[in-house]
């Protein structure tokens, strides 16, 4: 990359810019800075990672981030199993946990891609059908990411668990919340078009 | 940080977000990168940097980064050593040797700042004034960062150099090259005006 980095830190330097949205110069610094590491940040940074690769691990049901077996979601007896959420990736849950939601989870570990050779059996969907088969499972809601992938993975899905007796659902798309409508794509907008909904006032509140 | 990250993944974010220019969310967004570690990153970034935590050191001399005692500046036979060149950090060095300079260094490893405590034998001056007595130095080029403090300390090394036999000379400051005039900030202008120079053209070349 540059003449004349010792090779230990060129290498450091190499592994930082593979990461996602770091580039050369901010692997340079980070490397510059990891080196000098004022009060123990090298040290800290490397047993953190050391511990994560020893212990992190998926849950053997959902999917999820978990340092045992089963991850802490899969361990609540409160959840309630009947709703199952399918997301693309573990980090998913965090955001629909936020949310609110308090159901159980089935994370895919990707989407279908035709053209990147990912076909139903690369990903867990098998695991997926298997989970409706044994637990009670009423309603499948698909929370993939609106892409499309995702999209075409939804469909696929919704098309595959009609032979089950369960309730399919996908998370509504449309305008979100702060958005502004001028700036809004046009997908976008015809989604939130399409999924409209009706909005009932009682009489004694006044037309909204 | 986030209710329900596993503890292991949580720590390796909190150390990632004391990481310079890393805020909590590119932490995050890193860590999950980490933890599923495509192919190997999560390896290939531990090992670079429990190899780099092994090997690199400063170089005994100047206070560059090396691999071994001496750094390979120190070690090429054909710089020229009349002509040393004070740095604030060892980074520092990588910028001027792209800028063509050919001397030797000498790595302060900071600069002088009565606020944060830190004084002339808390940097390595002590370490400059020793190389000047010892080898064959007749020019100091101060090539300190133009802050407050760097200023301060280019001063405080004039005085004190002058007690020796060397010419200490300042690198320049003016309007970097491609820089607008328009956007100049004062105090760079005022010391581009004060650094001017007579631009002598030959009687054939026309006036510029």
């Amino acid at each position: 990359m540059q003449e004349g980095y010792p090779e230990s830190l060129e290498r450091v330097i190499r592994a930082l810019s593979k990461l996602p949205g770091i580039g050369p110069k901010s692997a340079q610094r980070l490397a510059f800075y990891l080196v000098k590491s004022p009060s123990g940040e090298l040290e800290e940074l490397l047993q953190a990672l050391e511990n994560m690769r020893r212990k992190i691990r998926f849950c053997v049901r959902c999917g999820f981030f978990s340092e045992e077996e089963l991850c802490r979601i899969c361990q609540e007896p409160s959840r309630d199993s009947h709703v199952l959420c399918v997301v693309e990736r573990p980090q998913d849950i965090f955001a629909l946990e936020r949310a609110g939601f308090r159901g159980r989870y089935h994370v895919l570990q990707g989407v279908l891609s035709p053209l990147a050779g990912i076909g139903p059996e690369d990903i867990r969907i098998p695991e997926l059908l298997q989970r409706i088969r044994e637990e009670m499972v009423r309603e499948v809601i698909l929370a993939l990411n609106p892409s499309v992938d995702g999209e075409a993975t939804a469909l696929y899905l919704a098309q595959r668990l009609s032979a089950f007796p369960v309730k399919v659902t996908l998370i509504a798309r449309g305008l979100p919340s702060g958005g502004d409508l001028e700036f809004a794509d046009e997908v976008t907008l015809a989604q939130a078009l399409e999924g409209r909904r009706e909005i009932r006032v009682g009489p004694g509140k006044g037309a909204l």
